[in-house]
């Protein structure tokens, strides 16, 4: 299966694991907030869950939990970051965001729920043993707390209403938090699930990561608003420092060239298995979206 | 050691815990309010964990980081309710709360690494094994997500704007989730930590859980503001149902007396061993705030 096709049947999978844990649950808005959030989008991180574990050989009924948490946390954050006390967003995906079609309490709950259903989906048996599945625990909350994207966020608020823009050094550092660090714990989950050496894949994720950010940046100044379903520009508009504004757009492309490369180079050990890996990194960076 | 002096001392060894694992954190706001929030309070849940396991034979240096999720969890659910788009509250504990001291995304994100801390919490090996950790971590998820604490707070918001007051059966039910569910996971850790059959727990802390919530509503029409650090009688202000309300006072008092008779017979198996506990479940409608 090629890479786009892999993709579009993780998003699948993860999305029906999703609504499955979800279905049976209590019948208020919260519950179908929740239900609304965890739906669409590409499922990067999802997919890194599932491909880093198959190319260990472990199979998708086995991972998928783990895949089905990296994005249940990641719905999270994007509830409560499109509040209006943060970010201010109306639209997600092309869609209103959960405080405009519901409302804010409804948000901050929806939100803080799908953060439980993430850890409550890291406890399924079919993961492994209760060692694995409490390294997965430690895990996700490394990368998603105040050592991870919680303190990106809080540093992107920060960078707000600072008196001067930020240095490169420290955009990479807010970054490596704010998107980061779940993007580097999603690929190196399927190592954890495989009880395999996770460090390849620690390497590659970091490279992906920031090239993941850099790209979005580039996204912000070049993208297609019908196309990313979002207000574009918002970044730059704002003054605030971005990887285009430090490196220019041409120094901006040629580092997300770079890191690309380095993220390739880090699955070196894995010869052709990690090929679907490979075509994700590029994917970062040519996406449109 | 009486209760009152293992509640204080207990408080002392769970505010020690937390402030240690919120040590060498970033230098942010959400860092400071984390701090902030898990300030003071009685502590008991936390203390339900400690004196479960004590009672099991299950020292505290074991049990210590379960006490101290618990009540970082505890305090996320605070910090949130507070928020204006929730309960709007401009106290907690006598002092400002977090998005008044300092901003409404400060007291998001710091709610939010809370709830992640108390998960990353569960994962400290002194707790046992990592089929034990996995079991406490599922069942924090279990109590404060969709199906218990989240719920709880759902259905007080949808009660709001209900056409009615609540029956004492629907109300019986919210408060299930929105107290009873976090307290009944904490009564019933310690024999998760122990290894031992945690049913006598669970039937504790179901009537404890209720027992707690009726003494609120009994606080809220009695209570003194000086005492309770919040504005008292906001409930019945609103023209919400409460267990007042719906049983008058008197009434109220006698259910939550029957309750912990309840929860006191179902200590019976522990003999002298429980006898904290059991001053617990008459601490919790005795006490003033």
């Amino acid at each position: 299966m090629s890479f786009s096709e892999q993709l579009k049947a993780d998003a699948a999978l993860i999305e029906a694991r999703l609504q499955v844990v979800l279905a049976n649950r209590a019948d208020q808005p919260v519950t179908h907030a929740m239900r609304y959030s965890v739906q669409g989008g590409k499922r990067l991180r999802g997919f890194l869950v599932l491909e880093g574990a198959r190319m260990l050989g472990v199979s998708e009924d086995r991972a998928i939990s783990a895949a089905a948490a990296v994005e249940a946390l990641h719905a999270y954050s994007l509830v409560h970051d499109d509040l209006p006390c943060m970010d201010d967003d109306d639209l997600r995906r092309g869609q209103p965001t959960v405080h405009r079609k519901w409302d804010e309490a409804t948000a901050v709950l929806a939100g803080d729920a799908l953060q439980t259903l993430a850890f409550e989906l890291l406890c399924d048996p079919a993961l492994g043993s209760g060692e694995v599945r409490v390294a997965l625990v430690a895990g996700l909350a490394r990368a998603s707390g105040i050592d991870g994207m919680v303190l990106g966020q809080a540093l992107d608020i920060a960078a707000e209403t600072a008196s001067r823009p930020l240095t490169l050094a420290e955009i990479t550092a807010l970054q490596a938090g704010k998107t980061g660090a779940l993007i580097g714990f999603a690929a190196e989950a399927g190592a954890l699930i495989a009880g395999a050496d996770p460090a390849p894949l620690r390497r590659y994720a970091a490279a992906l990561g920031l090239a993941f950010q850099i790209a979005d940046d580039i996204l912000d100044v070049t993208g297609d608003e019908a196309k990313t379903g979002k207000r574009v520009k918002k970044d730059a508009e704002a003054g605030k420092a971005t990887f285009v504004s430090l490196l220019g757009l041409a120094g901006a492309r040629a580092r997300a060239a770079a890191l690309v490369a380095e993220a390739e180079a880090a699955l070196d050990p894995y010869g052709a298995r990690a090929l679907n890996l490979i075509e994700a990194a590029r994917f970062v960076i040519a996406r449109e979206t």
